[in-house]
C-alpha cells in the first residue's frame, strides 16, 4: 500500500506543478507567454498521464493491501480512475482533447457574435465524442450517469428525476409569491466603487471568516476560482467591478468557502485520492454555505455593516435592512451566474434535462436555442433576447463537461441540509453570525466534512452528517422561510 | 540531431515549471508553503536530472549528426554538462545538495549573530566538497579552472591573474585621486520614497527602455532577480526601500537589462541549451552596460530627470547635475552590493584571491576573517566592525557557488569594451540616451550579442564583437574619464 502511496504522492507534485502553471496564466502572466504555456502544460500534463496508466501503477494497485478505510478509499477512486482511463483509448482521448480546445474558441466567437450556428458544428462535434466516451466506459440504467458520476460519485439521473419535479414546481409557484410582496430596492446599491477599496473589503471578509492568508492569497482573475496548488497553498480570485459590489464580495466570500474546505483537509490525506473534496456538489455545498447561507443572512450584515460603511460611506445614509433586502432580491433573470438562491436551480435544471435529453439522443443540437428559450419561458417566465444570454451564456459545453451543472443545485441542497444539522449543534447559530464568530462553525465545517476528505462518496458522507440521504426539503423550507421574511409576506 | 533537440525540449519544459516555482517562491507563495514547495521542487528537479543523465541522452548525442553552427553548439553544451553531470557520483551529488542547504542556514543565522564561526564548519565542509568535485571533474592548470569554468566557460586562472594586478594597482590609485577632487553631496537624495511612487517610475524606466511588459512582468522580492520562465515570459524583480531611491532604480535598470538579453534570444533557440546567455559574465555585462554606462550617466538623466521629478517633486529645486553627481558617488564602503562603479572590482578581487588560494590550500577557512579584513584595509583602506559585514557578507560561498563572483567583475569589463565598440557605430550614442531613443542601441546589442545565444564561447564572441579578446584597458578608459568629471577633476 505505501509504494501505491509514494507513487500516487510523486505524481501529485507534479500536478501542483501544473496547478500553478494554471494558477499564473489566470493572473500574473504575461499575454504573449500563452502559447508556450500551452505547450509546457500539455507535456507535463502528458507526463502525469502516462505514469498513471503505466504498467508500474497496475502493479501496484494490485500488490496494494489497504488495512484502514483511509487506504480502502485510495485504493478505490485510483482503481476506478485507472479503469476509466484505461478503457478510454489515447485516440479518442486526444480527440477530445483537440475538439474541445477548438470548441472553446468557437464558443467565445459565437458568444461575441451572438449566433449559435457559429458553434453549433463544434457543440456537435463534442457531444459525438462524449457520447462515445460513454460508450466505452459502458453504463447501466441511463448513459448520462455515466457522466453524473465523473463529479458526483454515485448519483443517478434517476435520483435527479425525483428530486427536480417537486422543487421546480415548488420554486415556480414560490417565484409568483415572491412578487406579491414588497420589492426590495436596489437602486441604493448602484453607483460606483473604488477597486482598491472593494479589494480591501475582500481581504476584511476573508479575515473575518477565517481565511488563512499565510495558507493562501487573493488575486484578480477574470472568472474567480480557487485553486489548490499544494497543502498549505489554497488560492483564491475574485473580480472587482466598478459598478457591482455584490460581485466581488460573494465571488470572494464564495471561493473562500471552496478554499476553507481544502484547507481543511487533513494534511495526511494530501497528495492523494482522499486528499480533495467528497464531490463538486459537496464542494459547492461548502462555497453556498458560506456565500448564501452566512453571507447573506442578515445576521452576517449586522456584523460587517457597519465595516463596509467605513469604506464606502455613502451608506451611512441606509438603513441596513434595506441593504439587506437589496442583496437579497430575487429576480427573473437570464443569466446562471447572476442568479440569486431561489431562482438559482431553476437555471440548473433548464441544463440538467438538455443535456440529459441530448445524450439519449430524445432531441438534438440544432433544437438547443428553441428548447432553451421555451424553457426559460416555462420555468422563469422571460426569454433571452439572442443566444448569448440564452443557450451560449456557460462554458461548460464548450469544455466538455456534461454532468457538471447538476453538481451546483445539489450543492444548494446539500448546503440547506447540513445548515439544518449544524442548526442543533450549534442552537445560536445567528447570535455567533452576528457576533462575528465564525471559527466555531468553520470547525463544525471541518470536523463533520472537511477533515473526511474523499473518504467517503457524497451520499454517504451527507447521511453520516445528517442522517438521512438527500432531501431537498430543507432547501425549501429554507427559502420559504428566509424569503417570506425579505419579501415581508 | 532532431531527436536529441526534441528530447532537451521536452525537459526544458519541465523547467520551465521549475522556473515558475521559483519565482512564485521568492514573490507571492504563502509563507506555510515553504515545505511542501521545496518537495515538489525537488522531486521535479531529481526527475530532470535522471532523464538527463539517463542512458536515452547517451544515446541520442552519439546519434547527433550536426550540420551547422547551432547544432555543433548544442551538441558540444550538451556533451560537456552529460560529462559532466555523469562523473560526479550520486552521492557526492546529494551530499552537495544538502550540505549547501544547511550552510545557507547557518550562514544567515551567522550573518544575523554576526559571528563567523557559526558558519566556519558548514563552509569548511562545502569546500571539502568542492574540492571532491574538482578531483572527479578534473583539471589541467589550475584547480580553480574547473570552477570558473561553470561560470564563465573556457577562463583560466591564469588569465583572470594577468588582468587584475594592473587593473587592482590603477584602481586603488584612483580612488586615491577622486579623493582629491569635488565630493558629491548625497545629502540631496536623503528623505523619504513614497513606495507605490518608486513602482511606478520603475515602470516608467522600464518601457522606456523597450522591456516589453506583454511578455514579462516587474514584481517585488527580497533580493532583486531576473528569471527566464519560457520564451516570451521573462520576468523582474525590483525592492524598494522607503529611504534610498538608488536601490529601486538601479536594480530595476540591472534586472531590465539581464530582461533584455534573454528577450532578445531567438526563438529557436529556445529551450535548448544554445538559448541561454553566453555565460554569467556576458549576462552581467548587459546588465552592468543599461544600469551604469546607461543609466548613470548624466545624459540618461538629462531625458529621465522631469519625469523623475513628477514623482518626486522635491527635487524641483535640485540641480540635475548635482543629482548625476550624488548618484555616483565613489565611495570605500564595506558591501560589494552597494559598491559604486570604482569600488565594485575591488571587491570582487579579494573574494577571487581568497577563493582560488582556499581551493588550492594556500590559505584555510579559519583565516578567512583575518584576510579579510587585511585586503580590504589594503584595497580600500576600510575593516569592516564585524563578519556580517565582512566576510560573511555574500551567500555565494554557503551556496557552493565557488567561481562565480569573477563574472560580476567581467561583465563590468566586457561592458565597457562593447561599448567603445558600440559608440563607432553610433557615434551619437550619448545624444541618442539623451533623446530617450534607446531602440538603436538595444537592436545593436540585439544583433551582435542578443542574437547569438549560447552559441559561442565568451571569449569568442567578445572577439566577433570588438575585435579584440579581453582588454581591461577599456573600463580604466571609460572609468577615468566618467568620473574625472562627476569629480570635476
Amino acid at each position: 500500500m505505501q509504494e501505491l502511496k509514494n507513487h500516487l504522492k510523486k505524481l501529485s507534485k507534479f500536478e501542483s506543478a501544473l496547478s500553478l502553471l494554471h494558477w499564473d496564466m489566470e493572473t500574473y502572466m504575461p499575454p504573449n507567454a500563452v502559447e508556450k504555456r500551452a505547450q509546457i502544460i500539455g507535456e507535463i500534463s502528458g507526463y502525469v498521464f502516462e505514469q498513471f496508466i503505466s504498467e508500474k501503477t497496475q502493479e501496484l494497485i494490485e500488490k496494494a493491501q489497504p488495512n484502514d478505510v483511509e487506504s480502502q478509499a485510495i485504493l478505490r477512486l485510483v482503481k476506478k480512475e485507472y479503469e476509466r482511463m484505461k478503457k478510454i483509448p489515447k485516440e479518442l482521448f486526444v480527440e477530445l482533447q483537440i475538439e474541445t480546445s477548438k470548441a472553446q474558441q468557437a464558443w467565445q466567437n459565437a458568444k461575441k457574435e451572438k449566433d449559435f450556428n457559429l458553434f453549433k458544428p463544434n457543440l456537435k462535434k463534442v457531444v459525438e465524442l462524449e457520447k462515445k466516451v460513454i460508450e466505452v466506459l459502458g453504463y447501466e440504467e441511463n448513459k448520462y450517469d455515466t457522466l453524473l458520476d465523473q463529479y458526483e460519485p454515485g448519483l443517478k439521473t434517476k435520483q435527479l428525476n425525483e428530486i427536480i419535479p417537486p422543487l421546480r414546481s415548488f420554486l415556480v409557484e414560490f417565484l409568483e409569491n415572491l412578487s406579491q410582496g414588497k420589492q426590495p430596492n436596489t437602486e441604493i446599491l448602484e453607483g460606483e466603487y473604488d477597486e482598491t477599496l472593494q479589494k480591501r473589503f475582500s481581504e476584511e471578509l476573508l479575515k473575518a471568516l477565517n481565511y488563512d492568508f499565510n495558507s493562501g492569497r487573493l488575486d484578480v482573475s477574470a472568472h474567480p476560482f480557487t485553486i489548490s496548488i499544494s497543502h498549505n497553498d489554497v488560492r483564491i480570485t475574485t473580480r472587482f467591478d466598478r459598478f457591482d459590489i455584490k460581485n466581488s464580495i460573494f465571488s470572494t466570500i464564495h471561493e473562500c468557502g471552496h478554499a476553507l474546505y481544502e484547507l481543511g483537509i487533513p494534511e495526511e490525506y494530501r497528495e492523494l485520492p482522499i486528499g480533495d473534496g467528497a464531490s463538486m456538489g459537496i464542494h459547492e455545498s461548502q462555497s453556498r454555505f458560506w456565500e448564501n447561507i452566512v453571507g447573506r443572512s442578515f445576521e452576517f450584515w449586522k456584523f460587517m455593516y457597519p465595516k463596509f460603511v467605513k469604506y464606502f460611506p455613502r451608506f451611512e445614509k441606509i438603513d441596513i435592512k434595506d441593504f439587506w433586502r437589496a442583496i437579497n432580491k430575487v429576480e427573473r433573470s437570464l443569466i446562471r451566474t447572476e442568479a440569486d438562491e431561489v431562482t438559482y436551480n431553476l437555471h440548473i435544471m433548464i441544463r440538467f434535462e438538455i443535456e440529459e435529453a441530448l445524450i439519449n439522443d430524445r432531441i438534438n443540437v440544432d433544437e438547443l436555442p428553441l428548447i432553451w428559450n421555451e424553457k426559460m419561458k416555462e420555468y422563469l417566465g422571460i426569454s433571452p433576447k439572442n443566444d448569448s444570454e440564452g443557450v451560449l451564456q456557460d462554458v461548460h459545453w464548450a469544455h466538455g463537461s456534461f454532468g457538471y451543472f447538476p453538481s451546483y443545485m445539489l450543492g444548494n441542497l446539500y448546503a440547506a441540509q447540513i445548515f439544518k444539522q449544524m442548526k442543533k449543534d450549534i442552537p445560536d447559530f445567528y447570535q455567533k453570525v452576528e457576533n462575528g464568530e465564525f471559527k466555531p462553525i468553520l470547525n463544525w465545517l471541518r470536523e463533520k466534512i472537511h477533515s473526511k476528505g474523499k473518504v467517503y462518496q457524497p451520499m454517504e458522507l451527507i447521511k453520516m452528517v445528517t442522517g438521512e440521504t438527500l432531501n431537498p426539503q430543507y432547501f425549501i423550507d429554507y427559502v420559504s422561510e428566509k424569503y417570506k421574511e425579505v419579501y415581508m409576506l
